[in-house]
């Protein structure tokens, strides 16, 4: 198969960088309006990327991992800094972290399920702690801070590229792989977990088509995965979640692969609201069902799946116009089971999923 | 449970009757409308009827059967026997018999997978042979057809009451019960099937809850199903398909009731798109998981689901504006093989899958 896979056609989904006055802003990609329309916004509130995240202009554990991190560099530097500067030095130090901190919690606290967001305000925080010690004053701090942002920025691309290339060397030739949501490009900051396994296998020519579970409510296959894939030139079919297990039946399906939002200990995963049931529907078929994620996503403080927390969303994204009498439950994540998962794809190899958390451990020193 | 199931406030969503004329005129419920408008329309044009049944006002296995029977009816009583007076008696009946042919062939072929609709249809055309033979003249005979298609619509009411009698007493107490697509009054004449079985139940206290899957692309699930129940007063809570794994794996589903379009001869189920994954899915959980059908559904004619055809609907149903580059996969419905199912629930009892036709061959006679 010729590979004719162009990923300079997609975009980044967030980028830190400064404006004409020096002041930090992020620039994002409204994920809401594709495929219609390609629109970023630029903010240098950090209050407005909470909103972003919530509101699902960005998303995807990675991509709200980022721009968790770029939230807390717009405070430092826009507002963290510039309130701290008539301090004496120490005192200043101590009084930017104290009110770091419930920013930090803010929006860590933006969506519950991602460990991502969690781990990535975590990372900037223990960061600024670490160079107010070493005696930084809040700008310096501020400017350490937006510097790690961009570091997390390629970070997350150099991880995607390697979960990519691992996670490709499980593909067979001519591939018809499904995935279900959005685990690409547009849910981190560029390339993709899921579909960075689908971008390096393309670049092998091994892929023949990819399915894309349209991903009820809010459509990130049907949106999202759909777009992306096209644009990179990947042959791409929705299908509506509720006809995955046609497709296996009918021998139409040789791969699962998906992302993730949060692995226990145990190497249970959560992710998006359906993946479960692609993995008991894959594991019927003996069809592999891998799951991709960079070591970010791991928190082996909750031993087992029943512990992550699963949000539950806003009726009104099942049902635009209520109807009388009806409830509606939208959880938006679910829990699969390791024993379901054939295995995990991270930057450091596949492993096992009972093994994943302790093998990424090892190597994230 | 105290039992507050008020059936009286459910639509018929078929029933032929005559215009102040004396033409024959069918009027139905236009179910493209629910939730937001209960709309009833008339009609005496059989092809009014087709354009119906195509275009989903008029859906659901029973109801375009008797919707198709009725066409045959307008047509019949409206044209028919209006073209054939002039003839003399004998050629008179053969040519309305020639002319009734290919209108009935038209009105079966209105949607493929349903195989009430040639039962209809062959049913009508058979009963119109019969009369011919006996001597009838056409007037007559229209005449006999429209009373033949209200005795099929007094029959699928009776047929459903006794399908829900015999489904009712699988139902455990405080019953949690998921369904998918719409088996309900508004897919029959009156009462449903798979919800005939859960009014039934209701009506005994038996039923805590009903899970309507929303049933994309169309919906029937989130806007018929959901409609019917909470209008009946049987609690319901809508769900995303991709959402009933996730509710099995918490043991909130202890029971699952599904129509069908058409049953093999070896018990292989035809049923909306979305009903093969559910029935795995009822498997890995083990909950139990049943068909409720009337006889007019089985096809013994095919020894398996294997060839029963698959209608494809448009693209646009699953994606409203296209994507460039992105294709759409719609099969409109999947066959559930009979291993996967619990029991068959017909009006002459519940039978296992395999024995299902065979013991309904031997009752219908």
């Amino acid at each position: 198969m010729q590979s004719s896979i162009d990923l300079t056609r997609l975009p980044r989904s967030v980028r830190l960088g400064r404006d004409a006055d020096g002041r930090a802003e992020l620039t994002y990609l409204d994920e809401r309006l594709l495929p219609g329309e390609e629109c970023f916004c630029s903010t240098g509130s950090w209050r407005c990327v909470v909103d972003a995240i919530k509101t699902l202009a960005v998303r995807g554990a990675p991509a709200i991992g980022a721009a968790g991190a770029a939230a807390v560099a717009l405070w430092a530097v826009n507002e963290g800094a510039r309130g701290a500067v008539s301090h004496g030095c120490a005192e200043a130090g101590e009084s930017f972290l104290a009110e770091l901190r419930p920013v930090a919690a803010e929006i860590s606290a933006a969506r519950p399920t991602a460990v991502n967001l969690t781990w990535a305000t975590a990372r900037m925080e223990s960061f600024a702690k670490r160079l107010v010690a070493e005696g930084a004053a809040p700008g310096e701090v501020a400017d350490s801070l937006f510097d790690e942002v961009l570091r997390i920025e390629r970070e997350d691309e150099k991880v995607n590229r390697a979960i990519g290339a691992a996670g490709a060397a499980l593909i067979p030739e001519h591939a018809r792989i499904l995935t279900h949501c959005n685990a690409g490009s547009l849910a981190t900051v560029f390339f993709g977990t899921a579909l960075g396994v689908v971008y390096a296998a393309a670049e092998q020519g091994k892929v023949e088509r990819v399915f894309a579970d349209e991903t009820r409510p809010v459509g990130q296959g049907a949106r999202l995965t759909s777009w992306e894939l096209s644009r990179a030139g990947v042959p791409v079919t929705v299908i509506c979640d509720n006809m995955a297990a046609s497709l296996m039946g009918k021998e139409m399906i040789d791969f699962v692969v998906v992302g993730a939002d949060r692995i226990a200990a145990n190497g249970d995963v959560a992710n998006k609201i359906g993946t479960y049931g692609v993995a008991v529907l894959a594991h019927h078929h003996s069809i592999p069902f891998y799951v991709a994620a960079p070591a970010s996503t791991f928190d082996v403080s909750l031993p087992d799946g029943s512990a992550i927390p699963i949000e539950e969303r806003d009726p009104s994204e099942v049902l635009p116009q209520p109807i009388d009498g009806v409830d509606v439950y939208n959880p938006a994540f679910d829990v699969t089971p390791a024993e379901l998962i054939s295995g995990i794809i991270t930057e450091f190899g596949v492993f096992p999923p009972q093994d994943a958390a302790r093998e990424v451990a090892a190597r994230v020193g």
